[in-house]
């Protein structure tokens, strides 16, 4: 019950269509980071309502809460991918529309760290693992990191 | 020179399409707000454009300015209509997906306050006009104060 | 295989992506009503594949058929998703861009009636529930009935 | 003034994404018709618009008001390219969903009709040209006629 | 685990917006052949994971396997989806936009060809069945060949 | 009138939603060329466009030519700013999804590129600028270049 309550938060509703031509140079890396935490989220999530519905929990769950569960597990597997796609989309809208010359002489690997969490959400989109979460909410915190010092 | 330099910051770039499906309950007013103040800054950069750009300044601009002023100028528009209409929803979202009953009854104007700002969106998208710009902005921060309020 | 010759019918086919700017105050309510009766018919076509092809139904299908099944599972609570987002928004439309102050005087009720078939559109993503999607079908039609008097 | 009042009603607001998956054959060529019929109401503003704005109209208007008259320009030309779109697609959707065999042999003509109708969409994004705009809502009106006759 | 890597190549990434309006006359069949064979190749793969996950091989998968399956069946469906929906367009768009009278006094069943490839797409939507995307793929191939011959 | 006629070409179509999810590897930097060269064609539309309506050349054209040439003038800065958007998009699919380590040990500079790549997008967007466009064009070229060798 508690994990049904809170799928109303879940809930993915009303879509919106979110240009980052923020003017003046207002950028902020706040939204790459809840999108890998919400990557993370999910990850967990579904491990929880797997675990829960799996016969192998040892507890016969009845058909009905079977079928919401089932239902949940599509719309938690495209709040990922959605979310891993939104992550990689903020992460090289800060390289390529706010990095500039200045801040790669002070930061040689950005390139290299881009690149790396690009493929770190694709990599979530194609298992549900943890530590791979994990993994892109470091790297994704890092970039913040490093944005954040270029405003200093 | 000065305006056509900002225009790199102005530039829309890669679209993002992001749900608001955050999960845990974490909602924030903070996207709507941005918005507004989009929308407004878009009107004062139209009209700046435009009085730059209107044989009324007594200035002739040369051919190519003119010609890069009038691209901007269907950009800029282009620019403020969407964040009119992501205001709008983002608004709508806090509405619709985080305000509760018991939010309610400590706030019986948000119903109205809600439905008037969403009009302001509309009213913003037809003219090009500061003062309802600015009640726009004003409207979604009052929106804004009761959620942190609420947060409380 | 009646059901199969019925997803003939149901199947997604070209997306249509319809600004609701019908000039000159034509507004209805007719999609946000067809947009509720899809959800319910989702819901009852997803009940009805789950008893088909579930174990518990006694009948064992063969593997083809059962991968159809589980294609078409993700397939409807995909269409179930999008008209749930459909009918809050078309909703929406109707609150924010057609009724206007006389109607509120007259429909007092109006802004808590829309706020809670929004909510019903969330739990309807969320559950797959014949009596969810039925108060939802009735709520989108009390909007649809106000809309109409206010048309005489 | 009465120009500008008609724009409320004109307004874009949110953009709905439909899909035309609606369960059991339900299609409706409704939405084609409003489509072209919003077509050839942008086509009657613009020159409207146009004709007010003109410096030819021998009337001033003062800089504010051409500066909404440009703002307005510029979105009515995409809500044409938008409705010209649409209705490209429903009339499409009908074709490719809706028609089946038995229809082809009663309506032999069909095919060119349609192929014909999505044609005069494109020549209607191309122009402001009040003729071609009719030419699309007979065609669409035609489709309709034979739709119903189906159904009969 | 050859599965497993191979899905690196099939994740879907970011997702682009590609208008048609290819300036002076450059039209493709390109896109339409290789969204089929995506379909294709969905179904196989689909169908790969199917029988590595169904108990019926007689393996038991590690739970964890056993999850990544589920969820790149939940993608794959989703990926199958999109291609066969994309196919329908490429193909839609080669015959609304690029053929002209000439073509088809040429070539006479061009648009039962065409309206039956799109058919195609939609029953590939709701099955997995090799054969039925076999026979898209050619379909497709046919109409690009007619093109290929209005070229010479 | 040739010009008008060659719109015909231009018009936008069908929007497609195509992603980039092409199985086994199979990448193309045909897409992002001929994104680049869209940009291109569009500089040099806008501008002779420009040159044909603007009273400095001359030649008043009738009242509607002029409409006609305003309408297509935005909707050629609409085309401009979706296939730099598109094209920058394309790039970083390459970048991202398709180059891997050992691309980069034989390219060094290939983040450079890319970088510089995606900020020429944005740039085409801002300006009408015949140079700037063949810089992208240039560009776009170039990352098309080690991709080929990459497949040799």
């Amino acid at each position: 019950m508690k994990l049904l309550n809170c799928f109303i938060k879940l809930l993915p509703s009303t879509p919106i269509y979110a240009h980052c031509d923020i003017p003046c140079g207002i950028y902020d890396p706040h939204n790459s980071q809840l999108a890998s935490q919400t990557v993370l989220k999910m990850v967990q999530k579904i491990k929880e309502l797997d675990s829960s519905a799996s016969p192998a929990s040892g507890v016969a769950s009845p058909q009905n809460d079977n079928l919401n569960d089932r239902n949940n597990f599509v719309r938690m597997v495209k709040v990922k991918e959605e979310h891993a796609e939104l992550c990689k989309k903020e992460v090289l809208i800060l390289w390529t529309d706010y990095f500039k010359e200045e801040h790669l002489e002070k930061f040689p690997d950005l390139h290299t760290l881009v690149w790396k969490t690009t493929k770190l959400c694709s990599d979530n989109k194609r298992v549900v693992d943890e530590v791979k979460a994990q993994e892109l909410v470091a790297a994704v915190d890092k970039i913040a990191e490093i944005f954040n010092q270029t405003k200093k």
